[in-house]
């Protein structure tokens, strides 16, 4: 291939990448750095799978112990943990810089950044929040949390940052799969909020398009003016600064939430561990607080 | 006082409004009204709240039948239902229409409306939809839901939209409390999820105020992407259609939520009754759904 040399133009001959796994999510990830002109190499335990990135640029390895030590950089998307150990078992990974965007617990990644440093290996856990349509689409604005060394994350940062954007979430190995459980967790908790708000009115005489939109600009804009606060208030000790609706009102507030349930022949399964949790804290004598406290009573003693 | 007549200038002569309560809500419903130059009769159970208003022009009445008395517009802004029936018990109240915006359930709002027009009175129920910093800032986006007759409300709309927007929720006087409960109901969800999240990362190198952006701009954007996708499973029927990440892999997913919660040594008790429902649901064979199956299980059978 010829190379511009003139003026500034670039001579871009990005670095190979490994990617092992082609799933929804390293498909798509596969496909963001064949069309961002990185040389890729893909493996995937069904072989089938990698066939249609072949006509698209990848080279294809038979195993992934050969795709690993094809790339400096040596991308994993697999399912588990357990796979990813599973899948390089054989691999020389010495020299390696490996990334696994693979989800798992925060202890699970710590161990695999263990188990690479043993190989001889550098190593960055990913936690990736953004779903397979969101990549490639820099406006959807999803991103993989990194963490393990921020000279590994620099110096790949750019390829890094091509299926969607990166952001380094510490160095302890284990604060990538930290955060994005936790996001992943307040997500459920919102969709179970939003699973009762819709059958208390999916029978009723309201348009649910129209409800829709009212429902996820409400939960938007509460979550907006209400998170902050609440790290505010982690982070001074004082959980009744700036408080607008007081945790007496609230619980009196939630007995018509539990009505209202009860009306509508709506089960109230998914209210009351958080409503039994705010009537104990305001028992404990918070009224003056806002929600914040219900966090206290969350930790588990240690055995 | 002198009117201006010269022209298109306005001669603005505004209904004058009843309010009964002057709680946080009350009191700022009613600043909203005296700034907009609306005459207002404010009454409220203890009378020494009423004393700031006086000063910033309202009439102060001595009863809540007195107050009732002074105007066709009526508004009740109390703690609960039941104050509203004991506030208003001795009142006149034909030919008045009666708005209350006190929470309450649907069925205590068709039973108000039933109990109004016993009296002679039009009856709209409200649900609000802010929070007191809202009102008379409409930058901040918030509202009130009224149902009842839409004739009552466009009468009243000019008035009704001063303190924060106000929106039609339907003819039958349960739908505003409905809606508002189902909204507060989903923000009661996400906060559940919220202070889960905030638990699992709090005693780690976390930046709190850091991770609260990134928590708050998660959820909207997942509020955005996954409510109105839900609403469009419930009408079509087909809760497989558009399904990007199916029960299946969430219910896996989940495994890891519930087994980092155990790691960071926080209870589980927030997130378990919905990754339940979810786990039901798949076992009953809908993997290819997303999360809109487990609304079909929250309906309790009717005895
Ligand atoms: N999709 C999303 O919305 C999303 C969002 C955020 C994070 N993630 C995470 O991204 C990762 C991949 O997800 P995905 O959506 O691509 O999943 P997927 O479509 O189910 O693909 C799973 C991949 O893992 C491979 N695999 C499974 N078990 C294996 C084993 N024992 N040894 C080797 N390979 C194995 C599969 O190979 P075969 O083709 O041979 O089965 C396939 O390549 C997961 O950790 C997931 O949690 C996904
Ligand atoms: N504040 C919010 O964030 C918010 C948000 C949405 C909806 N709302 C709803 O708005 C309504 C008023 O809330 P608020 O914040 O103004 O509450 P608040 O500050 O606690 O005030 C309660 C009002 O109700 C009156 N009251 C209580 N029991 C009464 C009785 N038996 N007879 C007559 N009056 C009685 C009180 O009078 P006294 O002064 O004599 O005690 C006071 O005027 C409630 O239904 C609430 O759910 C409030």
């Amino acid at each position: 291939m010829t190379k511009t040399t003139a003026g500034t133009s670039a001579t871009t001959t990005e670095p190979r990448i490994a990617l092992l796994g082609l799933g929804a999510m390293g498909t798509a990830f596969a496909r963001a750095w064949l069309a961002a002109g990185y040389p890729l190499t893909v493996w995937n335990r069904t072989p089938s799978r990698a066939e249609p990135l072949a006509a698209e640029g990848a080279e294809v390895a038979a195993t992934a112990a050969e795709a690993a030590a094809s790339a400096r950089l040596v991308v994993t998307c697999l399912l588990d943990d357990a796979s990813v150990g599973g899948a390089l078992e054989g691999a020389d990974l010495s020299g390696k810089d490996l990334v696994d965007v693979t989800t798992g617990t925060p202890a699970q990644a710590r161990a695999r950044a263990e188990w690479a440093r043993e190989r001889g290996a550098r190593f960055l856990s990913g936690g990736i929040m953004a779903i397979p349509p969101m990549v490639g689409v820099p406006e959807a604005g999803g991103y993989v949390f990194y963490s393990g060394p921020a000279g590994v994350f620099e110096e790949h940062r750019a390829a890094l940052e091509v299926p969607v954007g990166a952001r380094h979430a510490g160095e302890d190995a284990g604060l990538a799969s930290l955060q994005d459980v936790a996001l992943l967790s307040a997500m459920n908790g919102m969709f179970a909020g939003v699973a009762h708000a819709f059958a208390l009115v999916r029978h009723e005489d309201v348009s649910l398009r129209e409800f829709a939109v009212l429902l996820s600009d409400w939960l938007a804009s509460m979550a907006h003016a209400g998170v902050p606060a609440m790290a505010g208030h982690l982070e001074s000790g004082d959980y009744t600064e700036g408080v607008v609706s007081n945790l007496a009102m609230q619980v009196e507030g939630n007995a018509t939430l539990l009505r209202t349930a009860e009306e509508q022949g709506v089960s109230t399964e998914l209210l009351t561990p958080y409503t039994d949790l705010m009537a104990r804290r305001l028992a404990d004598g918070h009224r003056e607080e806002d929600g914040t406290g219900v966090i206290d009573l969350l930790a588990v003693p240690r055995r």
